[in-house]
């Protein structure tokens, strides 16, 4: 590109037009208070958060700080708890009004010494990458040995052999989704219950297609679900070109074996906690306005997309608001939650102190996909309107690349929060890149664009913003 | 992120009954065929570009060879002549109804042995990692030692004594613009105009900052336009890190100089080519839809994003078109052109010629902003409504993520043809990442998504198949 663009920013006039029409259409039968029609105060101060945002914010370098010092941050590690007392830190030097640590039992799962699949045929062994599922059974010391049996998802498990076999899940993502999230849902079910289910039929052991687009050797780990009344079998992730290597190998000779060594332990439960760091509401303080991630990460990766952006990003919206000197009417909470990734026990702990404080929440606002361009946000609350009411917004948002108002449930750590009725929202980034690093050790900040991520923190903390002023 | 997400595609019922409305409000005062409401054939037609976008698409490892094979294909160059022959030769394996090498004579200019920018004070010689601007006239061969006075814009140069010294032009991209290119249009003043100004105030040499965002040590080059009227004078750009060290060094000790070796060399114009395919239409072959890009690459670079892929999705649409099975009624050209980066002469001789032939345009899409996700289009007609035009089909666009259609100017290649009278448009990317690559080495096909550049692809072919079925 040669030629020197002067075009102001993208704000369509036709575009603009139609989402003041659509405000009015919506705004119609609420309330004046409860309408949110944007005005020129609105304008001026999303325009005060993204700058704020995007110069000379500390974010950025605090997530370098997490993810570098704080890697591999499992529930009931070492790592952990150093991430905890850290992103603590962040939040009293950010003066909150209030800042705790709460206590909450979590699983503790620790893979041991490195796990090896290895490919045995034609009197050779050779290693395929690999990764144990989080949670995985270990296999006997010296390893298990079996012929393997190939199939694509949990439903090929009802008309397939796999007694005394170990499966092999390898099904890929689907390339045609345009939401790389779609893909990894429909595709996950192997991972989740897929050795679960290999159990019920009698397979010994399981290991599965990395989720991801990506065709690499860098095994994708993820929690795989047991089931109380089935044996647990031991099951790994395959890099997706190891997996293509083994399905090449078995129609070459569906005799070949593959040798498993995993050297899981799972420990007694041990204690953690939720970080939370709140500015206490000037009108309301009893309703709170909740933004969020999760700080535990997987033991083999630095954590940064997943979830080191939502984390920090949740901190930087505090931040952002006292930069620009805002004082919320509602009590602003960032929690960053203990767990996500093998248990949830954070997010129940947090919905359960929660319920018995009596607190309401106008809005939880969780982000885990990603710290990549926000192109909008889900949003679920009982009467399923939400996404509708925050739709109101839209013209606001445009200038800044955020389109989408859509229906949903935020995410996983929110979840137990719309289930006792709170209204839940999650941040939508773009989904391309995300399944490339997601549960690596490639997750590193490297990954993480600087100006993306502010871009998130910024529409996050807009959208507080607009609740916390217009309500929702 | 651990939840499994079921939701389907992106496809807010809100927002897509709102956008029915638009199509109705907009599409009143047209004709029924005009109009091109969206209608089930469009939705199927849509979905078949996208699965064969996105699934076992040739185009990503078509990118791999241009960028390889034919790296640094500056006008003139027999690297450039190279990728002409070949993508020439794909253009042919598509079973094109024409092929074409348009001749055209371009300017030569060719950096010589590698330039250097030396700090000199303190009795030391510190090297800035430099590149002498695109078309920039060498210094003596020994160099050009001088003193140094920084500026923030070519405006500060009515204020500033800049007699006898190098002008050292440090204003940086501004981060609060979300839209990446519009920081650079502003910035790009200093690049672009800053040696002539220069010049104009007696100045004997000019470094500029690099334009990007990025703070590192690859520096950008890029054009600069001398007047005839005034002396030129050599100008590199400097890394943001050489640049920041600079402004540092002269704030310690305004007397240091700075050295610049710069060997550059003018050729006289040399013989080149548009590259042409088309499939001929099959009711108005007369009436040409054109998808293209720039062929031609800064010496230094692979020209992955600055515009391989824009070249590589040009040709890909005329697959897609093909693999679908769909028959144009108009005629669909994918132009390639030559010399954008440092003279326009590929597309001012492609639009001499068409206007020679009285060819009518129905729609020229460039894309010449990089292989990222695509967020829309620009578009640019006359009576200044192709992009209202364009928002009928807003509906078809959203599940893929496609939302904006603003007014605009397509790009620099189209731009000649928008000046006799057809209508032009530009796939606009997200921003973001462009300018972190734009004009270094480090604009390789690893910083190129596959998912992200296949999307690109068929976005444009979408817009294409619009335009053919309901014109525009």
């Amino acid at each position: 590109m040669a030629c020197l663009s002067t075009e102001e920013e993208a704000k369509p006039s036709a575009m603009r037009f139609l989402s003041l029409l659509v405000a009015f259409v919506l705004a119609a039968p609420l309330s004046a208070q409860e309408s949110g029609t944007p005005d020129e105060a609105d304008v001026q101060m999303l325009r005060r958060l993204y700058d704020a945002a995007l110069e000379n914010s500390p974010a950025y370098e605090q997530l370098r700080v997490l993810t570098e010092v704080f890697p591999g941050r499992l529930s009931g590690t070492p790592a952990y708890d150093g991430a905890a007392q850290w992103t603590l830190e962040l939040l009293r030097q950010l003066d909150c009004d209030r800042t705790e640590l709460q206590p909450v039992m979590v699983p503790y799962w620790e893979r041991g010494s490195a796990e090896s699949v290895q490919l045995l045929g034609g009197g050779t062994s050779v290693p395929l990458a690999a990764l144990a599922l989080g949670g995985s059974v270990p296999t006997p010391a010296d390893g298990l040995t079996a012929s393997v049996v190939e199939v694509h998802g949990v439903e090929a498990l009802k008309s397939t052999d796999v007694r005394g076999k170990i499966v092999f899940f390898n099904a890929p993502m689907n390339p045609t989704f345009v939401n790389a999230g779609r893909a990894y849902g429909e595709a996950g079910a192997q991972r989740n219950r897929g050795p679960t289910e290999a159990s019920r039929h009698g397979a010994v052991a399981v290991v599965v297609r990395s989720l991801t687009h990506a065709l690499d050797d860098e095994p994708h780990t993820g929690s795989t679900t047991y089931l109380p009344d089935l044996p647990r079998i031991p099951a790994a992730a395959l890099s997706t070109l190891a997996a293509n290597r083994l399905s090449d190998a078995l129609r070459a000779d569906p005799t070949v074996q593959l040798k498993l060594t995993i050297n899981s332990t799972w420990h007694p439960d041990a204690p953690s906690a939720n970080v939370i760091g709140e500015i206490r509401g000037s009108e309301f303080p009893e309703q709170v306005i909740l933004v969020g991630g999760h700080l535990d990460s997987w033991d083999i990766s630095p954590g940064a997309h997943d979830d080191g952006t939502g984390c920090i990003q949740s901190i930087e919206v505090l931040r952002l608001l006292k930069a620009v000197g805002y004082q919320p009417r509602f009590t602003i909470r960032c929690v960053l939650f203990a767990n996500e990734e093998n248990g949830l026990r954070g997010a129940l702990e947090y919905a359960r102190v929660a319920g018995e404080k009596k607190e309401h929440h106008a809005l939880a606002l969780e982000t885990d996909s990603g710290g990549y361009r926000p192109t909008g946000f889900n949003l679920g609350n009982a009467a399923g309107d939400a996404h509708l009411k925050a739709a109101r917004w839209k013209s606001l948002f445009e200038p800044y690349g955020v389109f989408v108002f859509q229906a949903g449930r935020g995410g996983a750590d929110v979840g137990p929060l719309m289930a006792k009725g709170n209204t839940v929202a999650g941040l939508m980034p773009d989904s391309q890149q995300y399944f490339d690093v997601h549960h690596t050790r490639a997750d590193s900040i490297d990954k993480v664009h600087r100006r993306e991520f502010e871009l998130g923190a910024a529409a996050m903390a807009a959208l507080v913003y607009l609740v916390d002023r217009h309500g929702l």
